[in-house]
């Protein structure tokens, strides 16, 4: 298992929130995530072999938010 | 059918918007919605009959916003 942090912008409230947790937890590979709002950082941790950064980055995206 | 005006404070972001919009529309009598969610105005068209301001206020104190 390995963990990274995300710098997420635009993420205002807590609808912001879930959907950010919800799009990265429905990638398979995701053991856990937890959204700072407030300071935008998403730590994550997940299976290396199973998903990657830029899929993460994907879905961020796909939500709306950019990721720094 | 009648119009107000709500003012509602909290909506940062296109979810807000959704969520405030979407618990109005679920009640009966309400025509029309429309969220403006740079100002927090949110007009509304009904039929007095069905429904009130009170009803209205309190499905979105119930979504987490209040109502000016």
């Amino acid at each position: 298992m390995k963990t990274l942090t995300l710098n997420v912008k635009g993420m205002t409230c807590g609808h912001c929130k879930s959907a950010v947790n919800g799009a990265l937890a429905e990638l398979e590979g995701i053991d856990n995530v937890e959204v700072n709002l407030e300071t935008g950082k998403v730590d994550v941790s997940f299976d290396e072999t199973k998903v990657d950064e830029t899929k993460m980055k994907e879905a961020i995206e796909e939500q709306g938010y950019d990721v720094a």
